[in-house]
């Protein structure tokens, strides 16, 4: 447990860049409205683990960038990220976030909304300093798409019968692009050309599905639940993730019945159970992992595209580490 | 009652340049999502008045600006605006907005605030496409001001003892920044350098604070109830404004003790007319009029940056109209 994870081999990589990224995080959430800084510090500067924007220092590191703009960069789009995690505390009721009370259970849906608004716009307008039309046009599509990801998925939450391209679609919007478009300007701002920097896009891109099909996986893993972890949230909710769609797609008449009511959220005892036990007889956690490591290949074979490094060697390590992860 | 208005006037003069708005607004919010455009144009393409696009396609005629970016520059401040009017819903809990049920009520919490983000985001992408890093800035700085007087009117809406100069601050980040940003932005398209610019901004501003101090105003008119409109929302809600404050600061020791009361919403039968009795008292609608005026001379005093024509006539009596209006 003491080792040492892909993730954090990386930060160390990335020495006192991610110093001089927190010193820009932090300055830029100041505000004489104490209001401000303190709900978005909730998120921003606790627990967040910043994989975003460690990612993106870590492809400028990869080019030997040296701006001091990549800063502003990584900053825009971790704010752009913790806005629709406060709309998402808000939109989906969520009693937790990070490992605490989520935001609108401390100070209420108003101030949550608000203060994510506030984020946006200050995310927009650090995007707008980097003086890149380029990068600011794929940045202002990236945050379109996020917005449409999300009405997608509020209208399709329930839908069993989403097709396992509109299911990656789905997560691609809500999870895998703004990875994306963290990797992509990244690239852009270390100075590379258009398409060497969409191939460091389609490494974020594949890993963010990667993280988040290993995320689906995870709620449904019992042998979390014997390390103290907590499973079942998205089945509580619902919420149609990776397991109920391949369950549903591979099984029964019986079995599509099953995931049809719970979904319903017309749920009695040990339905949970029931679920574990029918995704273990369908033996469906191996392959949504084997499809996550599918992608996180995908996503390493991209950085093909950048001369051997250390940090390249540590880039895809992340991504296999994001799809065979069991944290 | 069929008298036309300066606003309708205003319209007029932009001939062509209405309908060709229209069919950026209608194609910006097109999307595949059927829930995006179903709801952005419950708002944008119906009741709205358009007001901020208007005038800022005014100022751009005043200047016989030719550049076809006008509209989109007109639409995204549209766009903006709405989008701050969505979250506006949730966030007030509103029952009604430009004589429509709220938004959140048709379709609930969570498509109102994830439309407002998209709207947000598509106004974000179609500043830019303007291509001009100095407009941008601006438009950026503006969109969090407005999330930051958002936050500022959530933590003292029932502040009584907020002074003048915060109050004309509050109203400003809530209404007339917003206005600021489009003539004066509209201005710099059209070609016009950062001082005459300014000036623009500065007409919008103060018409923006004499509107707001009119619509205060007219919230306890009782002229406006002799005409069939509602009054009495801002009272209901407990929500300061400007007949509360001017009252609240000159009243005596029983005046204050009153709307100190009635402003932490412990209201019995009777209570509103017993404002309107003390507002009449006090004469305080003539002096909010008054400085709506004094607000609104400001703002056509600005326009002396451009030399006379009838569309600066025509913005000219729109700030007059702003503060006079009895509509």
């Amino acid at each position: 447990m003491t080792q040492t994870s892909p993730f954090q081999h990386l930060e160390g990589l990335l020495g006192s860049d991610v110093m001089l990224l927190n010193a820009c995080i932090t300055e830029a959430f100041q505000n004489q409205e104490s209001m401000i800084p303190e709900i978005s510090s909730y998120l921003i500067s606790a627990g967040g683990k910043r994989v975003r924007p460690y990612l993106a220092l870590a492809i400028g590191k990869m080019f030997q960038s040296r701006t001091p703009k990549r800063f502003l960069q990584a900053a825009s789009i971790e704010f752009l990220h913790t806005a629709t995690l406060f709309h998402d505390d808000v939109v989906d009721h969520s009693d937790q976030r990070r490992g605490k009370k989520s935001a609108h259970l401390v100070w209420g849906n108003e101030a949550t909304i608000l203060v994510g608004d506030y984020l946006f716009a200050k995310a927009f307008a650090m995007m707008v300093q980097l003086e890149d039309p380029k990068i600011l046009a794929i940045l202002a599509k990236t945050a379109i798409r996020i917005a449409e990801g999300e009405i997608v998925q509020l209208n399709r939450a329930h839908d069993l019968t989403l097709s396992h391209e509109d299911y990656i679609a789905m997560i691609s919007g809500k999870t895998s692009i703004l990875f994306e478009a963290a990797t992509e300007t990244a690239a852009m701002l270390a100075g590379q050309d258009s398409e060497i920097s969409a191939h460091c896009g389609q490494y974020g891109l594949n890993l963010g599905i990667a993280f988040q099909l290993a995320d689906d996986a995870l709620d449904y893993d019992s042998d979390q639940r014997t390390l103290g972890k907590n499973i079942g949230d998205d089945f509580n909710e619902g919420k149609i993730s990776a397991p109920a769609l391949y369950s549903y797609r591979q099984g029964d008449d019986k079995i599509r019945a099953f995931w049809q009511r719970v979904m319903q959220n017309k749920k009695t005892d040990g339905d949970f159970e029931q679920a574990l036990d029918i995704l273990q007889s369908q033996g469906v956690l191996p392959q949504i992992q084997e499809d996550a490591l599918r992608y996180a290949d995908l996503g390493i074979a991209a950085l093909d595209c950048a001369p051997d490094s250390p940090m390249k060697e540590a880039l895809a390590r992340c991504a296999q580490f994001a799809a065979t992860r069991s944290y």
